[in-house]
């Protein structure tokens, strides 16, 4: 309860700061005998990892991860599986500005005042590093899902929007997804966001932007009301993420302008089956998934760390001007997608054991 | 853990259906020797009652709540809270045409497909009818923040849009709130929004709506990283609520389109305490209150229960129409704002007994 | 979190003092389509119901339980499940004996110290009455796992021994448990009990007794180790009952003084099927069902309301006498067997659904 | 919730086999600013490492405790604290007789049932191998009772049975307990199980043990009623320790055979403050700790991997003979002393933060 971690039935914990020795998790409540292996995790780690062109933090970073428990002989055992990753680039430096004085739009001044102590190296327990091991144990979710669902569920994420700038939906085309350094689904928009980002990364500023993640194939009945129905659980999966100020399910903040009609998805038969004609609802109704697609958006905020100087307190109640120098991403948002896909997976896992429960 | 509870240590949990004898909730955690009440809860309740203009459903309750446990001569004991509503206006009527075909937009097809039987008498579990104990149980966690936090926590509520009308902020008035049907703070809004909505009503058509809740003199530090951060937790709140899309924190969406020097609120020293000159953080960094206003904002969409014909189809996998006749809230947000406060006052309090735990 | 729910997906949360308007209690998790009518709940009540004969409180209640949500048209909808009973015997007396001073024995002292107030009435939520809720919630448990579970699951319990009078187990015969008033499987020592708790009675003392509960055609495979095994949870769920100070699964505290062979069971393959040739491990090995009969035993302390003068001190401070007159059992443990009996099923219902979560 | 945590508040989950490459665990909600060190850790571990004298087994763990994360500087930060001991003793070996066969009084036959899977070197996760973590996630449990608590907290264990034969209660000194390698209080006792326990060992054979842990200077008020009683989880936390089948709170079982006059223990007024002239009731009343010493007492069954031959059957359904060879506790109840210490201070560190969150 104290706060790191997810979920109920498949739960998981994470430990460790961005400057520490490692960082872990531990994902209690997998079913036994998935295969599971090293290597299919790394795919997934590789696809966050920092460093891997000019548009995201140069902090280097192998993201190496090991299974320390919970899987023998390459499938699970029905018992914890312990997940490590060595931090390899701590890089020596003098922390001394940044140790005294709380960076604006970071957690340095609230966790300041709320523990009294803050672990000031880059972060701490705030860091976005934290998220790999969402990552990390966003491909275990995956499997469970691909394993126990018939068909496998698709989870797929893309940025729809960098700073004001939106793309064209009408151009969508998955295919493109990993085409371009930003996760964009319409290779124009790509195109003009490159030249748009580097522009703010020469100024020393950086930009917002909004992720979308659509699950496909997910089963009617995932969810659980009142208060635990999965756009409830996916909101707060989506809002723990760093940075994230903004949550929407299917046409989410748009439907406050439609009328009751533009709204409702209407229902017909086809093939035998109930299927609704549109997807306003984002896949959920009543709280519990319809057999549509899942579709969550969720808004970043620009990094706090850029190269301004900015206006700010010290811990000693002195005011102070602060530079944040270092290695930031440009663009936080880009490395946000595979983050936003695995909290994704991890709720919809959870709610898959929950509903397998409760089953009649 | 079956979805019908709220919070970890201020903890409630609801049950009751729209046309059962009764609903009712048990608010377990709640600190002993606070003075609390019938009356003072039923102030909230009234608040969100239906039937008190003819822009809201025209089913009549009393909403007349009970105190059954918990409290004794007057102040809580540390017990498990008791509160329980007899539903009044069951009236006997046809569902014949309900029972059958699933309502676009409503839960009906999830719930029959989750759980294989549903309470087709208006909603059921679904109900919004089920948010007046979210109000009543609010009105508890009111009390225990204004008990143990200096100076108390002020909670207030507006809605900020109908369907594609906003308020114009530079307008907003909180005094206003009460002075029309809408708690629009803005009273030029307000008196359009009455000829839109009666338009809309007129047309058997229905509206979103946007709401905003403020929460302020909250303490600083209250949230748990990395999972249960104060606005993750508020994103499950307001997306927990019946028909709410979306959720964000402080300039949310908007944050996306900011470049970071817009976005990070700079800090000073005022009165020798740190001082934001911004909030478009909206109260919270890192997931724990910065001590500035908590601004949350939630889509509301249309109520489905529209005065039209939609297509659908039935139980028994056949197409059909459906016209839902019956007494509707033409834009259901309206009765949002009460449940969004509560909402926000019992993640508060959740979240300040959490808080004291572990505090050094 | 704050102690008044059991379970994890099937949970139950219980509310009410013993002296208050009524109790009750939510049962969440319960999946849908399974049967239920107040009749069958109320089966289990009778048998806990006081006043049947001397040897229990002459306290007079009814005991009559509605259910008002959860159910329709007479099946679970998998929504939470309201149960309430009026208290119908709240004499009004006068308390301002108990009221200021602390019976020994009872939570008077401890509650007043935690809470800084306690409802005086007659143990307020300490109150054995609290009891009742369970064997409620327990029925509807054992539907759960009867309609479940192939052959059902049978859950009968046993007084095995009375003050220092312990039953001959060659002599136990389950078909006698209803012949006599204390639940006791063996016809010579229910007799002789008779005239023992007559003259504990008549002296206004009171008596402690020893309860056994075996479940039996539990699956095998129900546990979650290593901190929620069965056993452990059993164990919690035994000593959550007012007044028990022991709990021992199969031969118990006995098995300290076993040699390692005298100790573990064999096994034999019988029918094809793996079967133990004894069960001293009570139906759980590491901490999950074996498919043996699971046992479960539990010592309950003398009733501490006796008529005889006892010294104590008072909410003041001042040392003080005290005699506490009223209606109770001379040994509550007669009333505890169907206490037990529900808490197995609750345990196993909770551990059975869990089991289902993450079957493969 | 899927079964490798402990606690709500003060929560750590513990994962990793006996024959991996390392255990650990992650304590989440340390309130921050507490001093701590591995080498603080270590003195706990060090008393429960196996190896040390003949009487235990000779697997040889050095057992050294890292702490890699949730503290800096010598200080606990707030955020989660990862312990990790490397597994140095993974002697190869040829399981291949209990890799097929299912050890009678082991866990191997519930494990290859529930999971369908099973580690089966050298039990795996089921082995007491995970009870170090439990030994570490104390000591840090300890620290927080010292450092919150005006006189900390003392919890001292001691054998007061080994198979049938019991100490001398009047010759029961604490200080003796580390003079012999039993943690037996009295001397005498300590001298005639040396004997009795080398026969026991050179026969093959094994014996069970009683263990009381008795935690001193505990704050009146900690416990919640009516589910999570203090007694009913320290009742939870001692039977999920492997091999326990008992646990009794004060006199226990002994209760059941006392009149009520006997039992409850009487109150004066000593030094201006409540005092109990007895403690049959092991310093819980209703739930809640009476300031009196808090006294648990546990069975552990004898070790069920004897040098002898004994009867089970294979994962095929074969029947067969099985003789477990290797380095075995003759009494592994020994080393579950400083196991049930941990287990004491980790049920009153949370119950400790919990009391903390509901006070006025």
């Amino acid at each position: 309860m104290a706060g790191n971690s997810f979920g109920e039935i498949f739960r998981f914990t994470t430990w460790g700061e961005s400057h520490g020795p490692s960082i872990g998790c531990v994902v209690d409540g997998t079913p036994p005998l998935i295969d599971i292996t090293e290597e299919e995790i790394q795919v997934y780690l590789d696809a966050r990892k920092p460093g891997q062109n000019r548009f995201t933090t140069q902090r280097q970073e192998a993201d190496l991860v090991k299974i320390v428990s919970g899987v023998f002989e390459g499938k699970t055992t029905g018992t914890p599986i312990g997940l490590l990753i060595e931090n390899t680039d701590q890089r020596s430096k003098d922390y001394g500005d940044i140790a005294k004085k709380f960076r604006p739009g970071h957690a340095d001044y609230t966790y300041w005042e709320k523990y009294g102590i803050r672990d000031y190296r880059g972060g701490g327990r705030s860091s976005a590093r934290e998220t790999a091991m969402r990552v990390a144990a966003g491909a275990i979710a995956r499997k469970v899902l691909d394993t126990q669902i018939e068909g496998g569920v698709q989870i797929r994420g893309a940025l729809v929007q960098m700073g004001p700038h939106k793309i064209d939906r009408t151009r969508w085309d998955w295919g493109e997804v990993n085409n371009n350094p930003f996760w964009c689904p319409d290779p124009i928009a790509a195109k003009e966001w490159e030249t748009y980002l580097d522009s703010a990364r020469k100024a020393g500023s950086s930009l917002g932007a909004v992720i979308e993640v659509v699950a496909s194939n997910v089963p009617v009945g995932l969810g659980d009301p009142v208060y635990d129905k999965l756009d409830a659980d996916l909101a707060k999966a989506m809002m723990s993420i760093n940075a994230v100020k903004g949550v929407e399910i299917g046409d989410g903040f748009g439907t406050a302008a439609y009328s009751g009609e533009e709204n409702a998805d209407e229902i017909r038969m086809v093939d035998g089956k109930p299927h609704f004609t549109s997807n306003h609802a984002g896949g959920i109704l009543g709280g519990i998934s319809s057999g549509q697609d899942i579709v969550v958006r969720f808004a970043i905020k620009p990094t706090s760390s850029i190269l301004q100087t900015r206006k700010t307190v010290t811990t000693d109640g002195e005011e102070a001007e602060i530079f944040t120098k270092g290695r930031h991403d440009p663009c936080v948002g880009i490395r946000g997608v595979p983050v936003g896909e695995a909290m994704m997976a991890l709720t919809l896992a959870d709610h898959w054991l929950r509903h397998k429960a409760q089953n009649r």
